[in-house]
């Protein structure tokens, strides 16, 4: 196809160039123990792939944080301009992956299974077995809803999501009431992230549809008070949000109890007890899981932070024996032994003990990754609201 | 960061490498009359830019199908290995652009704004100006809840995609009942892609809150009646789902009327009446809206066609006839002159005519694009339920 030149009216250049259309490739294929990777790239020089399997970080900030380096494995150019490389197929595992074209970060088009991480897009390899067996497969699903509500403990209106699951809309369950899961996320993060990268939707769904979990709602609020949203939408939080924020660090927690149960106990059918009400959140969303409850004893019976540590300051001793005194049905708390904040966790572990409160420290291998919050909400949620 | 040997125990490769971490760039930068992209590529031997102001191929479906070539601007490269290039601001739209880096497509991660359309992933340019004033800038937002149904005519469960707008869960509105516009997508697309593409929160917000359009309920399903959900989603339809779809064409059709009008009517405020009822959609959606009115006559009394065309068969005029002899309020189609269905739209819009039918035929320049159904949108919501 002729390019004319009217149709660059307005762009300036002094030259005009074209890009032939790529060869279309499968990518990726996954062929027992073996697994395959593909694009096609022939003006290229040197075309790599990285993918997560390989991280020495164990960070879920992982590859792409500033000054880190990562580990590539360099593909080969196939006659056709289209480049592979064969690996041994990792383990089943949701990992991520992406490609290097002379050094640019480029995601795998050909692949539909792409999670974001804020701007980052990365593409999924989901290679299936006992590990990855939730993180897709079901086939009864709930509804997942991005919900804008009203927060005046900030200020402003925000979104968050709300799942409600499977059999929540049928006329038949029209007058059961729900337990309510709030999932807090880590920093840089929002409240599309549980989502995205740690695969709510399908655990949740896979495990009510396997018995194995209660029917729940699970809300997903954006845990960061200088935002209305993910900033991906780019609608903007009013003038001064930010600054509110940063005086008063505690307006997100307040929020959560004052904003957000209120608004999801009158609209949607929960039970508005505290039995029936669990907070949990990884890395900043631990934290906050631990703000909220001291703050607010009583409030949830389920408590489950993850990838955060405690501390032997009097205040926030003060605040679990709060949480002791008013009662609490589950403490379960959550870390990988290679993580950042693993000392911290066992710290927690330790002051709970020596105040008398029962609870669990689950641990395994592994860090500050998507892996293991996957695995500690695979883990956690079979114990909600029993 | 060294890498440790025993990261790689799953990878084969005989040689390992690695990429630094890019340079953060801002991107892109419109600074009135002048907008300037950026992208860190070091190792990159050439590196230009796409954008949709620079489209000759007056079709949606663009640039990148196959044997079509693209027209790009070659970027420059900086002491510091990032690239860019300035161009005269394009005209107030959303525009979408990538770069290519040795020929490989890369959208812009700098930018949060993008995209998806299939597995391709655009990033935006929103010029601001009139054009394009209700692509953004809202402050009073709808939901935009993603439900799965069950559709007994298709014989399995499928997702769509609900708006609710501004609004609809206050208390104070607890009684009040709602219009309906079912919005229906083209052919590769699925029930995210008027979202996505279309801005159809953005759109349908902006003109409820300035008071241009009434408030509605707008649902998006899936119009591939081989599909359960999205293919983004990689949750596939049960087996034979494609062979049922392929032998009645009609399948989805009756879905509307049969199963999704029904949920909608049985799980929203919504007023059950034809005139509370809109449908539209784009190219075979538009076509999807012919058949589905002249397959339920008197359903939908304002009907949207975009992007279709029309013909003097014997049982498309019938149809015709029998919508009228039903009754409606609107008849409103829209294309493009530039558009590939517009010689069948003008037939169409005969058709109507010959037979006594009062319609409105809206056309304009451009063709069967994304800026075109995006602007129809906007010309037609004001319309409804009027």
């Amino acid at each position: 196809m002729l390019l004319s030149v009217a149709a660059f009216a307005q762009g300036r250049m002094s030259h005009v160039s074209v890009v032939p259309a790529p060869a279309r490739v499968v990518s990726p294929v996954i062929d027992g123990t073996k697994t395959t990777f593909s694009i096609a790239a022939p003006q290229a020089i040197h075309v790599s792939l990285h993918g997560s399997w390989m991280n020495t970080n164990d960070n879920c900030y992982g590859p792409l944080v500033q000054d880190t380096q990562v580990g590539v494995i360099p593909m080969t150019r196939g006659e056709n301009g289209v480049w592979s490389c064969t690996i041994e197929t990792p383990a089943p595992e949701l990992w991520t992956y992406n490609f290097y074209i002379d050094g640019v970060y480029v995601p795998d088009f050909a692949n539909p299974l792409i999670q974001r991480d804020g701007t980052r897009l990365l593409s999924i390899l989901l290679v299936p077995g006992k590990l990855s067996e939730n993180y897709d497969g079901a086939t009864q699903h709930g509804n997942l809803n991005q919900v804008w509500y009203d927060s005046p403990t900030l200020g402003f209106e925000r979104r968050m999501y709300v799942y409600t699951p499977y059999g929540y809309e049928d006329k038949a369950n029209k007058k059961t009431r729900y337990p309510v899961l709030y999932l807090l996320h880590g920093g840089g993060c929002d409240e599309d992230t549980w989502e995205s990268m740690g695969r709510v939707t399908a655990i949740v769904d896979n495990l009510i549809q396997k018995g194995q979990a209660k029917p729940m709602i699970v809300v997903m609020p954006n845990g960061n008070a200088s935002q209305s949203c993910s900033p991906f939408l780019r609608i903007p939080a009013p003038d001064g949000a930010a600054e509110s924020a940063r005086q008063n660090r505690n307006l997100y927690i307040h929020s959560l109890v004052k904003d957000i149960i209120p608004y999801i106990e009158s609209h949607y059918r929960v039970v508005p007890k505290p039995e029936y009400r669990a907070v949990s959140g990884l890395s900043m969303g631990g934290g906050h899981t631990l703000s909220v409850t001291a703050e607010y004893p009583g409030t949830f019976a389920y408590i489950c932070p993850m990838g955060c540590g405690g501390n032997r300051n009097e205040d926030f001793v003060k605040g679990l024996q709060g949480i002791k005194k008013a009662g609490y049905k589950l403490y379960w708390l959550a870390a990988g032994t290679s993580d950042f904040a693993y000392p911290g966790a066992k710290v927690l572990d330790e002051v709970l003990t020596e105040n008398g409160m029962q609870h669990t420290f689950y641990t395994k291998d592994g860090g500050h990754t998507w892996s293991n919050w996957r695995i500690f909400l695979n883990e956690m949620l079979p114990l909600l609201f029993k």
